[in-house]
Parts: C-alpha cells; structure tokens; sequence
C-alpha cells in the first residue's frame, strides 16, 4: 500500500469509513468539534505531568511514545472529519492565518520580543 | 503561487516561521499541547450557542463563517507543528487509528449501534 | 460525616489527598490546568453524540448519569486544586467576572440580543 | 456585602443572572460543557508559553496575574451553571471520586510511584 500523502486523501478515507457505519448523522461540526475536544483532552493529558523536557523526549519513552502517537491520529481524524463537513480547506485556512500572524508578528518585532520574554521572566528558582 | 497540497509543505512553512522568530525556544511538546488546546477552545466557542442544524450552516454565516475558518487554520497549525517537534507523521497515525477503529467497530456492529441510539434515545421532548 | 458544604473544605481535602501521595512537586498551575483540560476533555466526550435535548435529560440515563456526574468531580477536585496552588478564591473570581459580565451585558441589550438570535437565526431545516 | 462562602449562593446569582437575560434557552447541558472547554482553553491560553516555574509565580505578575484569576472566575462560572441544570452538587461528585481515587491510589503505593516517576524520568538534557 503506498502511503497517503495528503489531507484529501485521508479525507476521503474518513468520509467512507462514516459513511458505511451510518455516523453522519452524528457529525454535525457541533458534535464533531466536541469529539475535537475531547482527542485533544486526552493528547493533553499523556503530557501533563511531564517537565517540557521530558515531553521532548516522550516518543522515545515505550509506553507513552505511542500512546502519544495514537492520540495524535485521534486529533487528525476529527479535525479532518470537521474541515470535511464544513467544506474548509484545512491547509489553505492555516496559510491564511500564518500570513495574517506574520504581519502580525513581524520577525523583528518577534526576535526582540522573545529576548525580552527571557530577560523578564527567569525561571522562578 | 501553487496551492499546498500537503501536510509536509505546511510543516516547513509553519517551521521556518517559528525559526525566524526565535520561537523553537517555546516549542516544547507541553507547551504545543497546550497551545493547540486553547485553539480547540476558540473553536468550539464559536459553536457553542449554536444549535447542530444551525452549526451545519455555520460557514454561509457571514460574521462566524470567517472566524470558524480561522480559527480551523489556528488548529492546524498548532497540530501541525506538535507533529513535526515530535517527530509524528499525522497522516500515518491517522491511517493506524482507522485501522484500529475498523477492527474495533465492524460496519454491522456500528450500523445496528446507531439505529439503536436513535431509538433508544429519542429527544426528550 | 456531615456533608462538605463549602469550597474551602473541600480544597483542604484535596490538598492532604495531595501531601499524602507526595504528588505536591507535580502540581505547578501549569500542569494542572492541563489535567483540568484533560478532564473537561472527557467530560465534554460524554456529551459530544447526543441532541442538546438528550443531553438535558442526561442524568437520568442509568449509564450516562454516574459518568457525567464522575466527570464533573474531577473537574472540580482540578479546578479547586489549581486555586488552591495559585491562592485564588474561586466564588470571589466569578462573582467578580459576573458583576464585569453584568456591565457589559445589560439585561436589556441581553434580552433583546437573545431574541434576534431566535429570529435570525432559525434551525436550518 | 458579605462575602459569599459556598457554592449554592454562587449557583443562584448565576441562575439569576442567566434568567434575566433570557439566556436560560442557551444553557443546555452540551452548550454549557462546550462553554466550560472555551473558558479552559482560555485559562489553558495564559499558561502555555510559561516554564512550570514560572507558572508558579503568574499571580505575582502585574498582567498575566489578573488575566488568570479572570479565566478561574469564567470557567467557575461554567461549571457551576453546568451543575445546576444537571442537578448535580460539585462539592459531593468531588468527594465521592476522591474517595474512589483514594482507593485506587493508595497512599504507599502513590508515594512509591512518585518516587518511580523521578527516577526513572529524568529532564532529558
């Protein structure tokens, strides 16, 4: 099987495998942003008691490492399922706001405010 | 400019704009996790008062259907770069969570599941 | 025993809970409020397939009841936790947010606000 | 005006104040959880860029400080509205998982894990 490359790809998986087990009816965006919630509650939770160090680590780790994984396929799922329904081109909705945040954040702008983050804020010891 | 049309041309772009801005410093796993979860919120705020049938027609809404957009490219790219930090290929983990879905949920367990709900679960009136 | 009937004796209890199991160095705001979104995340999961009417009448679901009820307290043992750690009176937050909310939501624009969302936006049929 | 001191006094200003608004119509228990998850990606939001150090010190910052006891207050005020429709007392759904956890935590064999977790999970260099 070659992989997939691409949302549309996946999208179109995902539509079939609803359609065939009769779950449209529950995926309104309503619903389905819920369900988005609820991926991203439980992604957020194998991370929570983890210093950020540890969760840089955390795909070499043997039992959270897929765990993580598996949460992540969960989160794609349902995002791509909701960018289905409403008919929104996931990857042309987030350049769209990445080039809205770059004249927002310009890199200078940016570059200097990080320093000062550094500066300001130590570590509490 | 050509469309993206995938996953991994996003990655890059999101990518190269954390590095211009000295943000990779931020970019722990924990921090992204959170960051996508706040997204998520945003998103489900917009839906929140709405009613699922109304929520079906969100994106012919002058005033929401923009935002909802917005708000879908802010979750992307989040998700997006929480993948590339982590090393995670999204569409992959998607596919293996199907996989794992469909053995879990056969097509005549779902399809008779949700005829059940639907009976069993009428709205209360 | 005489039933808790005040926050403040509740995050008391919560707290001990906490001291005995040595659990005090995991609980930096920052990781609790990701255990709180954790378990909104799960709360809102139990939600996410029914009609806002089933949803109504969610407590009287033999299965649902107790799940829905267990989820709500963990979400208030986290958010009690998380004030607890960061010196916060949660009733006196909300009672101050419900007096800012009450300045910019008069009842009158409220009222007359609620109504035009019930005539301009009707359920899509 | 005294200070309020439980969650029942809470629960009735917020009950009062959603019916003067003629919000009442709103508050389905799916709406609400769907507003609790906005308020905690909000709280989520104001902490996500923050070591867990600095975390522990945001109410001693000038900005940050009042931003995050505002979110305590919106997501105190969701969950307790949430409550009231479902009919369910937050502070006893709270002890009663406590005392659930209680039993699958033991203390001994909590400590015994925490130790575990720090030497086993070192902050990766």
């Amino acid at each position: 099987m070659k992989p997939l490359s691409s949302i549309a790809e996946l999208t179109t998986r995902v539509r079939a495998f609803a359609q065939e087990r009769d779950w449209e009816q529950f995926h309104t965006p309503k619903n389905l942003a819920m369900a988005l919630a609820g991926e991203v509650g439980e992604l957020v939770a194998e991370l929570q008691w983890l210093t950020p160090e540890q969760s840089a680590a955390v795909m070499q780790d043997e039992e959270l490492g897929p765990r993580v994984r598996a949460e992540l396929g969960d989160v794609t799922i349902y995002l791509v399922r909701l960018a289905d329904v409403l008919g929104v081109d996931l990857v042309q909705a987030a350049l769209a706001k990445l080039e809205d945040s770059g004249r927002r954040y310009t890199v200078e702008a940016a570059r200097s405010s990080a320093a000062k983050i550094n500066a300001d804020r130590p570590p509490a010891s």
